[in-house]
């Protein structure tokens, strides 16, 4: 199934209230709370043998849920707030102590309150070691900050942050930091063109650049790799949970300049070029957009 | 696995930040986001063959799953306002066009934006056709109707609305309605105790008795049965739907005359007598708790 041409046919039919200020298709929702502050709710799941090897370790899993999330929310600019668990596993007592011993260290960390949430069981049919557990993050961001995939524009220049590729067999799919301190710096400051690479640099690199009508040209000689990468790999494996992000050209020299975080990288990778249908170019004008695997499925297996 | 047990165990570990009026363990999460209004916050799930039968029609599952969550803010007094769908499955792209039409339907039935959401693989390995779906909810109340599962007082009279049992093979595991209607009107003018009746009218009522502190008594001769059901299944079948809540006497008259709902009964079935460890008996003293299968699994077979 392909989930985007679905979700292109499905999320038209879902009425939205007047205080959605931004409502599917980014990283989060945005509603208008009356404030001057946004409220953010995006939701993200992993399921064993798809997001992750059974035998991982379940507080790993559950540090990998809730970040998954956090990146959605670091995507929009925003600071994570609220988290609401949901888990059907026909795990044991123990895994799920640990699960939640893993959620409770990750949620301190980020200073997220998991406040409510479901346990379901997994039909007795269901006779592997699994689970499907669905987090919902909530947020907050200023809208002066507020940072959409749609607002990219043509001349400015495609950032990212880290590196990319090879993010299962490194476990970079487990261990990675969330861009939340990145994103604020950038967030209403150098952009507010943003979003999180989940499913491989060139497919959310199209939702950006379709979502925002322009072409893009991308320079695979400049992409940072993760160790045991291949630039093939760094564009279409997924998981990275790097940000994307489009700075007009003015402000491109400030941002190199004042860049404060050691331990990431942030980089220049191509330019947002004339409006069109998002389509993205290599430095030779060869098509990129054709080598995506639309129907991307993580580490199904 | 007992779930009671477990979250017992897990749930003192996740802090809560300040904003948190209403942690983990009532029907929904309580947020202070600042205004006269609270913040509320829920998630349920519904999984095929424990909370259906797998040819159930799509857009019934849908609905399900969103009213059981709308079942869930009127339990607290709330208005609902967004929700955030996650669902990890191997259907047919048709059946997620049907699912998603229920969804828009019931959502716009209710006033409830469904702006945000994931799909998610099921793993080659569970090769039924199947799905986990989770669905977050807010809501919204203001803090003098606000109703929790801990305010019952000794003395109160315990009513309920509807009629209890065989959910199930009636078809009213589908087609309930969320007895937000109800609530609004009970809400903060009689009543500051609710819970709804999702796993059994005994293991709720005790969640009820529990968290309140005090043991009730229950009339059985009064619970009003659905068709087709009997007393043991009104007391323990689950999956009813409707509001269990507690009135203080001097405004028990006052309730039974102005009640306005024709399609939705509402029956006083017993009292909370003093306190204690949130026992429940019946009229002759007949401890009902242990009765209780504490280990529910909804329609699990």
């Amino acid at each position: 199934m392909n989930e985007i041409k679905l979700l292109n046919t499905v999320l038209p039919g879902l009425r939205q209230g007047a205080d959605i200020f931004v409502g599917p298709g980014d990283d989060c929702a945005a509603i208008d709370i009356g404030g001057s502050e946004l409220l953010l709710l995006a939701a993200d799941q992993v399921v064993s043998e798809v997001h992750y090897l059974p035998d991982t370790a379940p507080a790993k899993i559950a540090g990998k849920l809730l970040k998954r999330n956090l990146s959605d929310i670091a995507a929009m600019g925003g600071i994570p707030a609220h988290a609401i668990l949901s888990i059907a596993s026909s795990r044991s007592e123990q895994w799920f102590i640990d699960f939640y011993r893993g959620l409770a260290e990750v949620s301190a960390a980020f200073g997220v309150s998991v406040c409510g949430g479901d346990i379901a069981s997994l039909p007795e049919s269901y006779d592997r070691a699994g689970e499907v557990a669905s987090l919902t993050i909530t947020g907050k961001v200023t809208r002066q900050k507020l940072c959409l995939r749609k607002n990219a524009r043509p001349g400015d220049l495609l950032f990212c942050t880290g590196c990319f590729g090879n993010s299962f067999n490194s476990g970079h799919h487990l261990d990675f930091m969330p861009r939340l301190d990145e994103a604020a710096f950038i967030a209403g400051e150098f952009t507010n063109a943003v979003i999180d690479v989940s499913d491989g640099l060139l497919l959310d690199l199209e939702r950006m650049a379709t979502a925002s009508g322009v072409d893009v040209i991308l320079d695979c000689s400049t992409v940072p790799l993760r160790a045991g990468a291949d630039i093939h790999g760094a564009l279409t494996d997924g998981e990275d949970y790097e940000l994307l992000f489009a700075v007009p050209r003015e402000k491109v020299e400030k941002l190199e300049r004042n860049w404060k975080f050691e331990q990431t990288g942030v980089t220049c990778i191509g330019r947002f070029a004339g409006h069109g249908a998002g389509v993205i170019y290599d430095m030779n004008n060869n098509n990129l957009s054709e080598k995506i695997n639309k129907g991307y499925e993580h580490f199904r297996r």
